[in-house]
């Protein structure tokens, strides 16, 4: 929360907005939130007491107040009204939420009132952009509210979580903490600098620096982890049509529905191409093979199967193992893989001979690629699935990354942490040349002013809080 | 509320219960709500307190809690817990709102949480059926809790808000007593049988009963305004393909959207065919032609269209004005005219001619079907749409039906009611006829049954409950 910023957002800031902030449709309750200076104006206009007991004017903190909402004199519904005092509320201003019956038709006219009574509609992640102009929570906080939501594995919830309780921004507040303490030792030197007083130990500064690099790399590193949290892990699958990719597929798709909430029907479909394993969502992409050809259809298929190949993380490579007794198949399929090892350079790539059950009726061994290691998989009957889903899991072990460290899971961090780190690099280089304090200090400047984006203690550009705060949902 | 029927439940009233209880889908906050006797114990295990100002044993009545919520020891998500401490509850039983970001994942989690810790899953409709058996509610407003959610429109709203607030029940409950006083006082007549004595004043027992057949018969004859304003009112178009049907539809189908919580995304995809007059919902329903024919296909339109009226409460007749200034051209129109006055008996029949500009524009003066009104109109320039309405609405005016009394919507109802008035004739001739006290009694004591149904103050059939609550959503 800086000055400035709020400064941007005062003229809004006094307007009292309200929106509904359940989701939308029909349920037994919904729930519509005011918030600002004349919540309590507001809620007098439009809500009855039940009795002296449920008036607004004695509520208690945290109180529920039961009465009837009304809409030009006319009884709209029953209401429990909870009456938050600012700034013991989520915006840090005077709240009230409003528990209606849950029905669009009762929201909407709710809704109506609280606007002839002065409310304004909210805008998305209104209430939230509040919570953090008002100090209840920092930038990074703010922005895992809308990932807690959206979180739909327990990954990306714990990630979320994580975040939301100060993970990212406690390790940056402290960083940016003790860099402030260097930089103040600095610039006090400047204010001696006839004399040529060394008020900063270089060699600590150094050692900090050190550190802070450190944190920021390991920050930096997560984001492959925190990218398959938050947007799952694109895997491409090779293979000839008669590999078997679509039955493979249709074996690892387990079926994981939500058991609970099923019933409410708030199961989404199931998106066919989809598996979480251990709380990660893999997104499986369909290609064409990729063997050399003439032919011009199929060179543009192979060249689009190299484009998805591109966009992926993990590369499935299947082939027949059956088919790969007789050797002129081997002699293609060793083509084939050294092929996609040229396009798959960071990528994990995993031979999977499939069939194998076919050479086993038989009693043949399976050719083995040379120098590859293969998952052995048969995906009518089952078998290897479980080999296979380890295989695809152990680049993405969150837990144990979770346990030591915040993960960042957001482009816009990787970005400022990118910036920051540069600009350590850059101190680090002017403290090894000897560069003079004033110049020090400016590069020092440069590096808080990034750090302090992430967790919005500097200035933040209004921009970039509207490219945060508009992708919230209304109500937020 | 009987005991009797409280005990068909008792073993589940035993349980305590568990839900989301706002709509399903992603939203800023979710509602769960907790219900029976052991919310306390539920709630401690799953809920840890932010400080021990926020500790559930210390809470006040209608106090918020604000903590930690727990799933095998890790947190979930940071919740409100609202405490209701039964009876002042909806269900009469102790009561907790768990308020929670509105994520599927972590309702999900929540649930399960609450699960593992001893709630089971509420059936569809199971508190508002928990606050019936508790006496929180009648039976009658019961059902006005699940049309009040369900209610898209002005007067669907309105009925359901006065039946919730006890419209149609005191009513009934008001007739029944007094009824009760006089069985009673028939009955006792019974006890002093050999002396002769009459305590129950014959003369005050008809006018009483004359009475209660009076508010019966106005409470059946607002069923046609209340199924009209609950199922909205069902129009058939007839007309020639030519006499322009779907120009004058689209004209009527003036957009009354949603402008407040659209923008959350509530407001339903437009159902084509219907417009909401007033507060009532008209349903257009498109339908070949009626003219008499020897083709074999044309037959089984015409059968359909027949069908169709049938199942409507208004036909349009709509006809082209400028082609029937032809005269073979009104014969044909008045024989398909006198044709649907045989098919329309109780139904209101509009006589609509289209197209009028075009006798304008000429100069000529339309065809008058002979005895017949006609409204007549243009769908393209709108003209006479206005008029129209007017028509279309006379039926349904159910504001000045509201302010005088309580409009029942419920075929349930009406099923009860007809019993009822079917039992106080017999009673009304038994009376006539000089019957006896103990058979008068009986016949008494039928009505009290039938009419206490509606309120639920007799043992209502537990098949009766289930079909009145299944209906509800899950959660309510």
């Amino acid at each position: 929360m800086l000055a400035n910023t709020a400064y941007l957002w005062a003229m809004r800031m006094e307007d009292t907005i309200c929106a509904l902030s359940t989701a939308p449709g029909q349920g037994a309750i919904a729930l519509i939130r005011v918030s600002g200076p004349q919540t309590k104006a507001v809620i007098n206009k439009v809500f009855r007491p039940r009795s002296a007991r449920h008036e607004l004017e004695k509520a208690r903190a945290y109180q529920n107040l039961v009465g009837y909402l009304l809409r030009d004199k006319e009884i709209i519904d029953e209401v429990v009204v909870a009456w938050y005092q600012g700034p013991q509320s989520y915006t840090g201003e005077d709240v009230a939420e409003i528990a209606c019956h849950g029905s669009p038709y009762v929201t909407e006219q709710i809704l109506r009132s609280l606007l002839a009574a002065g409310a304004r509609l909210a805008d998305p992640g209104e209430y939230t952009l509040r919570a953090y102009i008002n100090g209840k929570m920092d930038l990074s906080q703010a922005e895992a509210v809308a990932d807690l939501i959206a979180a739909e594995n327990q990954a990306a919830h714990k990630v979320a979580m994580q975040q939301l309780r100060g993970g990212i921004s406690a390790e940056i507040r402290q960083l940016r903490e003790e860099l402030i303490n260097f930089v103040a030792l600095i610039e006090l030197e400047l204010d001696f600098s006839e004399e040529d007083v060394e008020f900063a130990d270089r060699a600590a500064l150094e050692s900090l620096l050190a550190r802070i690099e450190e944190v920021l790399r390991h920050l930096l590193d997560s984001y492959s982890t925190g990218n398959a949290i938050k947007n799952g892990v694109p895997v491409a699958i090779v293979g000839a049509p008669n590999a078997g990719k679509s039955t493979l597929l249709n074996a690892l798709l387990n079926e994981e529905k939500a058991i609970v909430t099923e019933v409410a029907g708030t199961t989404r479909d199931a998106i066919e191409d989809e598996i979480t394993l251990d709380g990660i969502r893999y997104r499986f992409i369909d290609t064409a093979g990729i063997r050399e050809t003439e032919d011009q259809v199929e060179k543009i298929g192979i060249q689009r199967t190299f484009e998805k190949i591109a966009l992926s993380d993990v590369v499935l490579f299947l082939f027949d193992a059956y088919a790969a007794r007789l050797p002129e198949r081997q002699a293609l399929l060793a083509e084939e893989i050294a092929l996609l090892r040229q396009h798959t350079e960071g990528k994990t790539l995993l031979i999977l001979g499939n069939k194998t059950d076919r050479l086993e009726a038989e009693g043949l061994a399976p050719w083995q690629p040379p120098g590859e290691a293969v998952v052995w998989v048969s995906a009518q009957p089952k078998k290897g699935l479980e080999a296979l889903r380890e295989k695809l899991q152990e680049k993405y072990r969150w837990q144990d990354l979770a346990a030591q460290q915040s993960i960042v899971t957001s482009a816009r961090h990787v970005n400022a942490l990118e910036q920051s780190l540069a600009d350590i690099q850059k101190v680090k280089e002017g403290l090894a040349a000897g560069l003079s304090g004033d110049l020090l200090s400016l590069d020092i400047r440069e590096a808080l002013q990034h750090l302090g984006s992430i967790i919005g203690e500097v200035d933040v550009d209004k921009d970039i809080l509207g490219a945060i705060f508009g992708k919230f949902c209304i109500g937020k």
